[in-house]
């Protein structure tokens, strides 16, 4: 069989350092870089860096934000699994209320998926949270709508639904919008695994 | 704010529509092609389809081990979050051994990385089982490593590691062995979104 490398700190250094060769990072503020590397690195796609747009204080706030024990709202019990507790600066709280009882009645009394409607369990928490949108196109939307509502905004959006129907658009409404600084991926890419690096990424400064 | 649906059935079955006429699907037989359109909807990406190889009786060999009640292995904690145990025809098992308290320990004993030493654990449960890898090209090569050990083979095995050191490789080596009906998606894509997918696929006949 062809060898392979068993070290995982050896994979982890060659895996990032083939992906700041091939990548084009230059654009990025070097903290924002470092987040990339790991969403890169996450799926396999150098070229995921042509897509992605950002306030240029996402990291610092994400960080400055979790260092001060904000809690972790997500829309996909994936990304919950994912988020390495060992990397959160504050045994911050993470929060998908996804599962809970009370979405499916949500869902049908607000007239939407239940992705969405699992984001009328955050108004008490949304005040400078940290958000990581990454499977529904539609709690992305309903989160714009919670904020249009008066709800006070997180500190920061993670924001990158995946796939074919509203994903583009709710990212370009991210952008325009920026209610909080916001980190995203244009265009159908995204999804869970990307979200839970990106989380991870801002979690800790070490690559 | 752009208008949007919100209605996950047609959410669904829009997105399905898109990717159908937009992958090119022709080559695969349909129950194939049914489990790699979920795979491109978790993905965003229709041409994932050109890196999709497979035994051509993977899906109905999955399908009827899960129906069996064969156990799934996966590499992941995120994949076992994401399997949708509705779908799951005999309240399947979905087995990570990832965070069993003896992995540290035997990774350092064998040599390798914890997402490789997991499956150690998994010796007594391979046999038949349907096998999920979508994280670590490690654990794909150390199942081939316990094949050559004398393990029984599983029944199917999902195999989308993904990344920049082992992954194309360690996939380029399970077409080769093919030790079971297999789906895999050749090169640097692949992870945890993409092959809960092909699970949630494979687990039940209907879109």
């Amino acid at each position: 069989m062809h060898d392979y490398i068993r070290d995982g700190a050896e994979i982890y250094r060659q895996s990032f350092s083939t992906i700041r060769a091939e990548a084009n990072l230059a654009n990025l503020p070097p903290d924002v870089a470092t987040v990339v590397v790991r969403m890169i690195h996450a799926c396999g796609m150098v070229d995921l860096v042509d897509d992605i747009a950002f306030s240029a204080d996402v990291v610092s706030a994400g960080r400055a934000a979790l260092r001060a024990g904000a809690p972790i709202l997500t829309d996909a019990n994936m990304i919950a699994s994912g988020i390495t507790r060992a990397r959160l600066p504050a045994d911050n709280d993470v929060i998908c209320t996804l599962s809970d009882p009370r979405v499916p009645e949500l869902a049908h009394t607000v007239g939407t998926t239940r992705s969405a409607a699992a984001l009328d369990l955050w108004r008490e928490q949304l005040a400078g949270s940290v958000v990581a949108i990454g499977n529904a196109p539609t709690a992305l939307f309903r989160l714009f709508e919670l904020l249009d509502d008066g709800v006070p905004a997180p500190a920061v959006i993670i924001g990158v639904p995946v796939g074919f129907v509203g994903a583009a658009e709710s990212k370009e409404e991210l952008e325009k919008r920026a209610p909080a600084p916001y980190l995203t991926v244009h265009g159908r890419r995204g999804g869970s695994a990307i979200a839970t690096a990106a989380v991870n990424a801002v979690a800790r400064e070490d690559e």
